[in-house]
């Protein structure tokens, strides 16, 4: 064939998020992982297009709050085709702009606004879409990635016991990833708030100061401390609230420490509701049963967003804690009745799947499959065979055994080598003697360990040799 | 909390795809189920993003085919964030567009072209991510949708039995799905070449000619003859092509048909070995075990696109044939080895799989799944036994049971209700009493049934009443 035009194919620079066919595999298997524990909580699957109106993903709510925060959103335009010109894209005569999601939540607020009818509250949905975002491409930043989300939204109150629930889930999916020991770090912003105007922090300021405190593990005391006297913080405030996110110990003990500093502060109300609900869903966790080495509370934790309100999570794997948060989340009390005018307080966690997976295999804490999700091959010993070989396929395939069959020319090494490559543990070969004799010979790569059998056992004997792997 | 200015927040026309959470979670059955038959054939996973470079996406073979025919592409552009003016996408500058995929074909092109050194060929993978066309929209027509694809890609040959195994792959799926009987058409693009250039058709017509025989079904022979004659076929020719391509019979009476029509034309190169090529496939598909009423040639089958230079094959569900064809796909042999001036060969099928879902569940074949994914709700009695209530849910999710704890303070018969719009089966009651007693109560909602059972047996007597449904 003559070569066209060179073509430059590579991927658009943030757009390389392409797996081999093992990483994908690998993925799907994660990907199954977190549903079913996502499902044993009873949450349903929902999915939103990549497309929704720009004036939804920029909406705001009443205090001003979008989730866009620095994500440069894509818009989307048609192409006509090269032959067609002329042809307009009629639509786009409303003036409307297109554009892709950056997040899930937004989306969220407006599939319940689209479907709140026919939705039962409290309502427990879990994600796995692709997002988009324009951002400045950089090693490990991706303009497209798959975020696996789960959000309980409720019409009027929802219990923190919701909040409770989600380090517990957070808890049971890096278990049964089996990815090594991780650190759920909870905090409240209504402890931060509360504290922060109980020392006298202007109103204006709080929101800003949260921000920063934020960036404490990232950029040390030092830092923190100028940019919150920078915000105009005084250096006894500002040394108040290094102390403050600072606090540590076991949850307890971070509970009664924040109990002490409420009183000797005068027992503010909105710093004491929050060390109330943070005790809440503390408790809460613990009857679910969430190992306490597992979990603790981290009062520099807050997340970037504007639009948490109240109980705000981050997950870091031990020993990996340069991987950044593996999975958080929080409290969002007005962010889903944007569309609606109604107040939705909702709860939820993100795992940032692309972008983890990745580092997971960088580090190989987690290792891709074989390519092929065959367990048997097929050996082409003889074309005059073939039409046995297609019936043994679908003997095996019967009982649910990935097969592939060898439908190439090639010597019996070769095909070896192939199944070899491929990942594929064991390979069935009949020649013609075998075949008049009513016997095959079941192979086993990794060992090279051969067995005759009756064609009859074959089925059996494989699946015996499959075992557990089946 | 105050409306913000009203958003509509309806979804842009052509991409309201989306789907209740019981709708959703019967696409992921569907899903489930077609990846189960994919993987059985030893099919491998791949995802390519939605971006690709337009010049990927445009790109022709060496005859000038590109698998774009008339869809419109979507380009993506950053928008810049309201407040953030000034900041630009940089990378644009380099003048390069960036657009959504409208097909899974060229990506795989791409990504073969991508990958080649790390992939085992013949390479056969699947794929069931979102595409975007450009398209007007109109009813059934969507401007994102799933396609789930499999493909076989070759480095030189590839063996007809590839294009034998993919009846047998759609059998198994529409049978695993359980929609009722279907039938799977075959043709073959070298049988329809070889006999119009016997015929004495003009080279250059073929190709229209081919694009208008595959109207047929549509329009009917009145029409088709018509439109062949204003291609400028002379109405003997019109007559034969029409003659020809409403043989029908079983696959036999039409190979043995389409032999004599052979060898009474002189008994054409070409016409022959697509005869013979067809042959081979039929008598694959047979011993793959496809049972003959699953299958048939119809040789006014041709499908639309260009690139297809061998087998052709429609599905449709016998009933139900304005549905379309449900499952579609063919060889091309000079696709995918655009990006690399190298003879790939590949064979694939396409399942458009949000427009076959929505049609199913329009006509009632599939229906939609409850919305929740939990099977047992443990019912909010007493907020003091909620630790207890925690501990019971999380016996029952460690042996994988979907559980809901009721956290609401609400009436028992209203959770009863929730539980029932979710589609919860059991309902578990542990009062005060109940709990001092060391018992609890399990209901079933369907049929009202309630037994009372001591606590340590709560879990295995639920196993049991859900039985396989677990």
């Amino acid at each position: 064939m003559a070569k066209s035009e060179p073509v430059n194919y590579k991927l658009p620079s943030g757009f390389d998020i392409e797996l081999l066919p093992g990483e994908r595999r690998l993925e799907i298997q994660v990907m199954d992982t977190i549903r079913a524990v996502f499902e044993r909580y009873g949450f349903a699957p929902i999915e939103t297009p990549c497309v929704e109106r720009l004036e939804v993903l920029q909406a705001k709510n009443s205090q001003g709050e979008s989730s866009q925060g620095d994500n440069i959103i894509y818009s989307i335009h048609p192409i006509l085709p090269p032959d067609q010109p002329g042809e307009a894209d009629k639509d786009s005569g409303s003036g409307e702009i297109r554009a892709l999601k950056f997040d899930q939540t937004v989306p969220l607020a407006a599939y319940i606004a689209r479907h709140r009818n026919d939705l039962v509250f409290p309502f427990a949905r879990y994600q796995m879409d692709m997002v988009f975002r324009g951002e400045r491409a950089k090693k490990g930043r991706y303009r497209q990635f798959r975020q696996c989300d789960i959000d309980v939204i409720s019409r009027g109150d929802l219990s923190l016991l919701y909040d409770a629930q989600m380090p517990a889930i957070i808890a049971e999916i890096f278990a049964a990833l089996d990815i090594g020991p991780f650190l759920i770090r909870i905090n409240n912003r209504k402890v931060l708030t509360g504290f922060f105007q109980a020392i006298g922090l202007a109103e204006e300021k709080i929101k800003t100061c949260i921000k920063i405190v934020d960036t404490l593990e990232k950029v040390g005391p030092t830092k923190v401390k100028q940019e919150l006297e920078t915000l105009g913080a005084d250096p006894e405030q500002a040394d108040q609230i290094l102390t403050f996110t600072q606090i540590h110990g076991d949850a307890d003990q971070v509970l009664d420490k924040l109990s002490h500093q409420c009183d000797s502060l005068g027992s503010p109300e909105d710093f004491a509701q929050g060390i109330e609900d943070l005790q809440q869903v503390i408790q809460g966790v613990r009857s679910l049963g969430v190992a306490a080495d597992r979990f603790c509370i981290d009062l520099s934790i807050a997340r970037g967003l504007d639009y948490y309100t109240g109980t705000v999570y981050e997950t870091s794997l031990v020993g990996y804690e340069s991987l950044g948060s593996i999975c958080s989340g929080g409290r969002y009390d007005d962010l889903v009745g944007i569309f609606v005018g109604e107040k939705m307080p909702g709860v939820g966690i993100s795992i940032g799947l692309t972008r983890l997976l990745r580092r997971l295999m960088e580090a190989e804490i987690l290792k891709p499959l074989p390519q092929s999700p065959a367990q048997v091959m097929v050996v082409n010993l003889d074309p005059e065979l073939m039409p046995v070989y297609l019936q043994l396929s679908q003997q095996l395939r019967g009982v649910g055994i990935g097969v592939l069959t060898g439908f190439e020319k090639r010597g019996v090494g070769k095909q070896f080598q192939q199944a070899d490559k491929l990942g594929i543990p064991i390979c069935l070969i009949v020649g013609p003697e075998e075949y008049a004799a009513g016997q095959c010979r079941i192979k086993h790569l990794g060992s090279g360990d051969q067995i005759d059998v009756p064609l009859e056992a074959m089925v059996e004997t494989i699946r015996q040799q499959l075992g557990s792997g089946e």
